[in-house]
C-alpha cells in the first residue's frame, strides 16, 4: 500500500470473501451425492453469468431470483431432478453462511480505524441476515446492495455505490475481494482494491492489477495498522 | 415459426454457428497434448466473460485482442507457457476456420428470398477473412461487428446493428444462433430468433425463448421456404 493513499472507508465484497459458500456445498451433497461438485460448479458459474448477462441484456432480476434460476438451469444441463422445496432450502442457507475464521476478530480491529462496509451483487435481504447470524453488524457501518440500482458488478455504477453511500471519495476507499473479475472492475471505477488471494487463482487479464495482495482479512488488517 | 410474421433478412451469429471452431482444437493438441481440451474449454469461457465483463466495465478491446488475453489466462491457471508466435499462429487460424458442412449450399438457397448477414462480436478483419476463405461472400449482404460500437452482446445496441444496416426493423429480421444466450440477448432485443441447436445444450434460464428451434441451416432453410 503506497503510504500516500489515505484510507478512509474499507469496503467488502461478501461471498467467497467474508462468507464461506462451502457450506452450501455440503447441502448439496445431501442432495445430488457425488454429483454435488459438479452441480456447484455449474451453478456458481451460471449465477455469476446471469448477472453480467442480465446486467448486458437490461434485464434486471434480483440476485436472489437468478441464482434460483441457475441452479435450475444447472440441473436440467446435468440432467438431474429438483424440487421447488429442495431449491428454497439451498437458498435459504445462503441466510446463515458462515463468514471465515478470521474475519469478525479483523473486522473488530479496522473498525476501529476506518468506515467498513459491504458491496455485494446480493439482495439486502440475504446480507442482512447472514450478517446478523454472524454478529458482525456491529462492526459495519453500511450494507451496500447492487439491487439498489438494478445492474451487476462489475459496472462503475455499483462501485459508486459505497463513495455516495458513505460521503468518501473511490479513491479513499479501499474495496476488498476474492473474486479476481470483482478486483478488476472496482480498480476500473477508481477505487483502491485489495485482492485476497484465499484461493490459488490467477489474476483476470483484465488489466486493472490490485494494489495489494493478502492472504487473509488479518494479514489485511495488519498492513492497514501501518497507513491508518 | 408463426405464419403471420414476415421475414425480410436472415442474420447469422458467426462462431459455432457458421464457423466450427473445433479445428482451433486441434491445433491445441499440437501445442499442448493431452491439456489442450482444457485449454480449448478454459480459453473459450474466459474469451466469453471477457467480452462481458469490459463491457460491463466499459473498458472495450477488441475480440482479437481479448481473445489473445484469454488464452494468456487460461496458460497461467494451467501453469502453461505459450510463446507470442504461438499464439499469433493460433489466432491467425481464427481467419482460416471452416464454416459447418451444410453452410453454403443452405446460405445459398436462403440467399434467393432473403437479405443475409453476419452479426458477431469479432472484428471485422478476422470476419471478412473467414468469410473469403470459405467463399460465402457472395451470399451475404452484409457483414456486422460489434467492434463498430465498442460494445459487445448481448447489450440491445448489438442487435441493433443490422436493422440500421439493412434498414429493416428488428422483427422482421430472424436472428440465428448456437449459443444460448445469444439466441436470449437477440430475443430480449426485440429480434425473431432461431436457436441453432448444434451441441446438447440446454436453454438459458433468462427468458426470451427462441421462437423456433432447428437442428441445422439445411432445416432451416426448409422452415423459411414456408414462410418466404
Amino acid at each position: 500500500m503506497p503510504e500516500s493513499v489515505h484510507i478512509k472507508a474499507v469496503v467488502f465484497d461478501a461471498y467467497g470473501t467474508l462468507f464461506d459458500v462451502a457450506s452450501i456445498d455440503e447441502q448439496l451433497s445431501d442432495h445430488f451425492g457425488d454429483k454435488a461438485p459438479e452441480v456447484a460448479a455449474l451453478w456458481r458459474r451460471k449465477q455469476l453469468e446471469y448477472t453480467w448477462l442480465r446486467t448486458l441484456m437490461n434485464r434486471y432480476r434480483n440476485f436472489e431470483g437468478l441464482t434460483r434460476d441457475a441452479l435450475v438451469y444447472a440441473c436440467e444441463k446435468l440432467m438431474l431432478t429438483i424440487e421447488t422445496s429442495t431449491i428454497d432450502d439451498l437458498m435459504d442457507h445462503y441466510k446463515r453462511l458462515s463468514v471465515y475464521p478470521e474475519v469478525a476478530r479483523a473486522l473488530q480491529s479496522m473498525s476501529k480505524h476506518f468506515k467498513l462496509a459491504i458491496l455485494s451483487n446480493a439482495n439486502l435481504n440475504l446480507l442482512e441476515q447472514a450478517v446478523e447470524h454472524n454478529e458482525i453488524h456491529s462492526f459495519l457501518n453500511s450494507i451496500f446492495s447492487a439491487d439498489e440500482i438494478g445492474e451487476f458488478k462489475p459496472t462503475p455504477a455499483v462501485y459508486q455505490l459505497p463513495a455516495d453511500g458513505l460521503r468518501i471519495n473511490k479513491k479513499e476507499i479501499l474495496f476488498v475481494s476474492s473474486n479476481t473479475w470483482d478486483v478488476a472492475g472496482a480498480k476500473a471505477a477508481g477505487m483502491r482494491v485489495a485482492w485476497l488471494k484465499r484461493r490459488n487463482d490467477v489474476m483476470e487479464q483484465l488489466g486493472n492489477a490490485p494494489d495489494i495482495i493478502v492472504g487473509d482479512l488479518r494479514e489485511l488488517a495488519g498492513q492497514l495498522e501501518s497507513v491508518k
